[in-house]
């Protein structure tokens, strides 16, 4: 066999990321090697970068579980169809998207077996049998695994896939104060990943009965807003009351001696947050991971010629080998490609900070660090390369969640009447935050004339319902609600 | 409503692990709260003890493989029926035991899909793109993830179970002898794992033909031998010459401008070791967990009445916090039960290590520690607690190896005859040493006349076949195999 290298060009991002967003989103999906599409619609193959990322946000928010009490379990993920049908709701909103298992090995299965599209239905079977007195509870458990929703016709990877990572909390309850006081501790851990591992802004705030969760008595839920204008959902929170344990019979002896139904919640963050990571940091010329995240935070290029290449590269990998213990370091030390095709190609994958090093810099004990955010470039002397380095790295994270924080904020509109929602949805796209009634009649209304739907209630806008009137009915205004077009 | 509690009395294991292990087995599977039967057959709820355990393993596995240079990767759990089919061996070899796909929502699938039994045909088909160049190779790649496969007909949780936890290593090379070179890398690993977290025993060794992985080349395993005589196969790992590189096309341009078909192995340790380490282990109170591996390593138990409860009670909470930063500890102040009832849920639970604080404990300033798999007491100085503690925790580790590797030389005969052979494993069961020409026929005629398999050819038993004659044929001997009965 003779052949070439399958690869033998160097091939960017074609298009620009404001002129064609689904084309820029493709080829950064395609180019970057962070996921990769497969023969799977739906299904992606998470490289070594994409899966260390979702490592860092897994490892990183399973600390933050643990330090509350949560405690992780594994669950089967084949569940038997009478189980999936017993809560009416959960089943309705389900069962257009499960996969089913219908033979093994030429076998017919007696009963048809659904890949879990999640785990309610399974886990609280078991949890009828382990649950017994108010000794047991609260009961917090959680899963990390992978699910598969047969949700949407043209999947999108990470946004809109048909399998996703995630995780699935499971909390147990004596009481609906218990259950509800929860809400806020996993939130605010949604928030602090979400802030401080993948750099993106969202807001917080409630979900409509609409848009809840199916089987939930009431959803919460981080909504973020890409650089397309559209909404979409990261983390959520559902507390179920008493739906579930009335559906599966968990029940628990009180300190009364009565038996009672439990409380429940469950709550989830999933790689969809990878995609909203993706779309708002990524530029024209590729990836931009956020530092924490990125499975190599520093590279190394060496400048060198004929006459140079073994000091330089000596020096070179005495810098690698001195970040090496602080630092995610890559040192790029291949002879087939000039210095600056290996720039675009690790501007492409997104790694954060690229140190050169060259004739100059070893003349000067200085090394040139680039951020891949900004372009900047900054000399810094060799003896405070750890320090300097970790600062940039700090400061290049701050400032991709600053300008996600920017971009949310200038693309969050208000609107008093009806056409001026219609309108700002219309020529400037992004999110609008109106007064509502309350009345799902006037979200179906605006819905159907505007395509926008009530992304959330945010929390830091309420309590000045009484203020409004709604932007559909003129009615008295209830809530603050987020209108926007979403994923 | 009003009721009783659904668990009154304290139910230990009633049955002699040496007179009925299957029985004993299941009641461990019940009681113990480890892991627990669900509805789907062969699905298994792992508890938090139970996935605590798998943690440890996988995260010790995990830091283990990075050292060498392994990347962790995901890839889609459904599989398209042709990209099973490309490789020849591996179809036959799990067809019968897939589960299939068929529907989503209402919808009949174009083409079937294969919950994934195990990835090399998505993760090839992925290979086939990424591998261009001898620069790209090594490339070491790794999953952990969850596999169904209906391969037992009568499942038995964790040992014989239809969906497993483990990991998947799939590994690239340029050639054969960089590929080969990896063999012991892994089988180092896993033997190091087996060894320290799970403190089990095995026999490393090759496959034969007949019993290598469906599309291998040559297999190699660590082999358990249960307390009911019969042998398990743990972790594997394969060496797939070729054969699937040729099926998915993998292919690269080496140094010299050719292009060549890859080299690659994969390997795995799964949740089946779990269940080795619970039959291995446990007696007739119940699970003995290594402390390793154990979500609560020392458990506290103060002994009060109603005069000294409060000062007890802070002495114990004392000591909980004291031992915290060390040690996974759980201080039951449960008031309902008494310390004998408490003694022995945490015995049938498998807690490493008890601490009984009472009234002469906080006049002598010692507290007693008692082990769950001797019973012995030790009385322990406070100012000497964590020391204790945990040179403590280490013999129990230590014990429990050696106890389980005792088990395994005193259970590994050997066997000159063929009648001898055949004596062996009816009278006494376990593993028998003896010649093999390496022929297939007298493999399995002694399968046929005796029901044991070759479990594998021991490494540190090869290099002598000169010296004998296969047990069966009497011909010249090319291995020692070690025969036995497997599940």
């Amino acid at each position: 066999m003779a052949g070439k290298p399958k690869k033998e060009k160097q091939e960017g991002i074609t298009v620009k990321k404001l002129e064609n967003f689904s084309e820029w989103y493709t080829q950064i999906i395609t180019k970057t090697e962070f996921v990769d599409y497969t023969m799977v619609s739906g299904g992606l193959a998470f490289r070594p970068d994409g899966y260390y990322a979702w490592e860092a946000v897994q490892r990183a928010t399973d600390a933050l579980f643990k330090d509350t009490g949560i405690i992780n379990v594994y669950f089967p993920m084949l569940i038997p169809e009478k189980l999936l049908n017993k809560e009416k709701e959960h089943v309705e909103g389900f069962n257009p998207e499960v996969a089913w298992v219908t033979h093994t090995g030429d076998s017919k299965l007696d009963e048809r077996l659904a890949v879990r599209p999640t785990s309610e239905t399974i886990m609280y079977d078991s949890y009828s049998k382990w649950v017994r007195s108010w000794r047991d509870l609260p009961m917090r458990f959680n899963q990390w695994n992978s699910v598969i929703r047969w949700e949407f016709k043209h999947p999108t990877p990470l946004l809109r896939s048909r399998e996703f990572l995630w995780n699935e909390g499971h909390t147990v309850f004596a009481t609906r104060e218990d259950a509800e006081a929860e809400r806020d501790v996993i939130l605010r851990i949604y928030e602090l990943i979400t802030r401080d591992y993948l750099a993106i802004a969202g807001v917080t705030g409630k979900k409509t009965d609409k848009e809840k969760f199916a089987g939930a008595e009431a959803s919460y839920s981080i909504e973020h807003l890409l650089p397309d204008g559209l909404v979409v959902q990261g983390p959520a929170f559902h507390f179920d009351g008493q739906r579930f344990a009335k559906a599966f019979d968990i029940t628990f002896i009180d300190k009364d001696e009565e038996r009672k139904y439990v409380y429940q919640n469950t709550f989830a963050i999933s790689t969809r947050n990878l995609g909203v990571m993706i779309a708002t940091h990524g530029d024209d010329k590729g990836l931009v991971i956020p530092p924490r995240i990125a499975r190599i935070q520093i590279v190394i290029i060496p400048i060198y010629n004929n006459e140079n290449r073994n000091s330089v590269m000596a020096e070179a990998e005495k810098i690698r080998a001195k970040l090496n213990s602080k630092f995610r370091v890559f040192l790029d030390d291949n002879d087939a490609y000039s210095p600056g095709w290996k720039f675009n190609e690790w501007e492409l994958k997104g790694v954060p900070l690229r140190i050169e090093i060259g004739e100059k810099e070893l003349k000067s004990g200085e090394v040139v660090a680039v951020r891949r955010d900004t372009g900047d470039k900054t000399r810094i002397k060799l003896d405070r390369l750890e320090a300097g380095m970790g600062e940039l790295l700090n400061e290049i994270h701050n400032n991709l969640y600053a300008s996600a924080k920017k971009h949310l904020e200038a693309n969050t509109h208000h609107a008093a009447t009806f056409d001026e929602l219609k309108r700002i949805l219309k020529e400037r796209g992004g999110i609008v935050q109106a007064h509502w009634c309350g009345n799902v009649q006037c979200e179906d209304k605006v819905k159907e004339l505007t395509g926008a739907k009530i992304s959330n209630m945010p929390f830091d806008k309420q309590g000045h319902g009484s203020d409004g009137k709604c932007v559909y009915c003129g009615n008295a205004s209830k809530y603050v609600a987020n209108f926007a077009k979403s994923y």
